[in-house]
């Protein structure tokens, strides 16, 4: 096992009642708060009234910045830095589900960052930074729980973040139920963002972190015991609970810390998601993660896709490791596209077959030669984009 | 899945390297700390050494409470509330298992507390209290992440305790070299004290907090993993990293949280601990145990020690469930006593016989009717009399 610091200090207020805490958690820390959402969903389904009813009967006053969309803006952030400075706002609460939060996070930074927002991508940021509370209504990301922030920048296509201790948000109030009326699309890639995010770790070459794998299994087990079900039962409670919980789990450090691990198939979608920025992240990360495990897959690393095959999706122990192996890639494919309901392959997500070789081209931009040592199998051009081409 | 708040906001340094962050970590609170510890061998084996050079060496000054001995006792905990007011200390640092950790727990809430410390018995406390950081030399009572203290007091003779947010740690150092020179048997306790934080929420009738299950089998298949060696094998890091990392995770709330439960087996053993001060905790947990688990199990029961022996211990799921039940419990038992090497018996730990309903009465006078409703299996006087002498 790797040396590590871990540290989760993120307050998580979990189920039907959840936002009863919702007014305290808020007056912790101000009572001017700039509430981050996307579009009108909160609004038809009740949430925003909800949320407003609450802040009114606590004297907690509010600005608003909507129009969050997927693969967050720069520029939408440098809006909500404003109206945190005119108005003199002292918390930063997230609606919604990774766009909204990241958006939030990268406000709440901003509002005391004296240069551009843009100069922090790629840091780690130690600068006072406003509260940041979230109300999920979308589950994957995971970034309810986490110290980072991915962004769109419009102006040079790169999606890239920061990260930093204050940038976890102090609370979450996580409520299944609000998640009731999220598109079946956004929840299948909510389940498949979830599961990258464990995979991006448990294929380690760290043999020793014994426990972290097994925690890995659990959140995986977890995803493939209820992800149809959360997909096809929308109102169906413990599906939906067990994903969310399962989700802000697979990110909050539990199973990567004490692994010697750089993460693959999030690299390249990243990429993606910049170069067509209507590309929904947890569908691209369905589409590249067979073909990434099948690239990995070798008698050195069958080990790991064994403990997958047998302890999360219990095929039989005594078949030969690489058929084990095979068969357990397979099944998650198969879960993806099938039982999921995802689109297969990126062509179905608009993607262009003549942009592959510079989709490659980015993706070992952000890899240096420490970084691609690390990596369960290293990964270089030629490799990455034959990853591209498999999952055309 | 029921409705909770999760917070664990301790910051844990893991590894070889951990006391690197040592100096900055009390730092950030003070730099007058009262050194908590037990007997004379973290001097014996050079940590004591190391702790003082890291302190001089820091400008850090440091008195010391010494002398803590297994179920800590008020007396102690009051002397060391008496060196930190009339030297005006500003953090308390533990150093050794759970009995140093929880001394200096009482010690740090007892500081600005106005009555004596044994009032706060029973109570969550949200008054002011020193920080509290941990070096761990013994795992198993999960001390270092969790919000409860847990004590004797020597002129009622009950062992109980107090909890509150602010009980908690702020930083736990975890090396798990610093277990090399514990006592095996003190190792082998540590594993079932884990094992029975485990089971006292795995073993749930909330068959929806499907996830926190899974990570309670993850937990499980560590220790079972790696108990025996950690035992055997005292410098195998490996086998000390997992099980003490996993220790860690078994109380810090992931596995409890979302359950609706109410422990069995501590409360059964506190009363041992406290009428036989001497007692090891985790031994009179392994005695009681299988015995517990036995009196729980029928058929409608049977779904967690199915789960338990198939997921954790590999029996084969063709099986009929109540044989896979009574096969899990008797590979439970013979782990304990055989792979572990521990005490079979309550009558091999020193208990009279005679005093068995005594035990079972204090027992049960911690327990109300809404707690026994809440158990797994609701647990009256005359049970609990029939679980002690099945363990004699």
């Amino acid at each position: 096992m790797q040396d590590f610091m871990f540290c989760a200090p993120t307050q998580i207020f979990f189920g039907k009642t959840a936002l009863d805490k919702l007014a305290g958690g808020v007056k912790k820390y101000g009572n001017r708060v700039l509430m981050v959402y996307g579009g009108g969903s909160i609004k038809r389904f009740g949430l925003y009234d909800k949320v407003v009813k609450i802040f009114q009967d606590n004297d907690i006053s509010f600005m608003e910045l909507s129009g969050v969309e997927p693969n967050p803006k720069m520029g939408l952030v440098r809006e909500g830095i404003k109206l945190c400075r005119d108005n003199n706002l002292d918390v930063v609460l997230a609606v919604g589900g990774g766009s909204a939060i990241d958006t939030a996070k990268a406000v709440a930074a901003g509002v005391h960052y004296d240069g551009d927002i843009a100069e922090l991508v790629g840091q780690e940021y130690f600068g006072k930074i406003l509260p940041i509370l979230t109300i999920l209504t979308m589950s994957g990301s995971g970034s309810e729980m986490t110290t980072s922030t991915v962004l769109n920048n419009e102006a040079t296509g790169v999606k890239a973040g920061f990260h930093g201790p204050d940038v976890r948000p102090r609370i979450s109030y996580l409520n299944p139920e609000f998640t009731y009326t999220a598109p079946k699309r956004q929840i299948a890639a909510g389940v498949a963002d979830g599961m990258s995010h464990v995979f991006e770790s448990y294929f380690s070459n760290e043999k020793g972190a014994y426990l972290q794998a097994r925690f890995s299994e659990a959140i995986l087990k977890t995803l493939f015991q209820y992800g149809e079900t959360a997909v096809k039962d929308p109102e169906n409670y413990e599906a939906r609970a067990n994903v969310m919980l399962a989700n802000t789990w697979a990110c909050n450090g539990v199973v990567v810390k004490g692994n010697y691990v750089m993460w693959a198939t999030h690299i390249m979608e990243h990429p993606l998601s910049a170069v067509y920025p209507n590309l929904t992240h947890g569908e691209g990360l369905a589409c590249l993660t067979p073909p990434w495990m099948r690239w990995t897959l070798d008698e050195e690393r069958a080990y790991r896709y064994v403990d997958f095959g047998v302890n999360v999706l219990g095929i039989d122990r005594n078949l030969p490791d690489m058929e084990i192996a095979n068969k357990a890639i397979d099944i998650t494919e198969d879960y993806f596209f099938n039982k999921l309901g995802m689109p297969r392959r990126l062509r179905d997500l608009g993607v262009e077959e003549s942009r592959l070789p510079e989709l490659a081209q980015l993706t070992m931009n952000r890899l240096n030669d420490k970084a691609i040592s690390i990596m369960y199998k290293p990964m270089h051009y030629d490799d990455c984009l034959e990853i591209f081409k498999a999952a055309f």
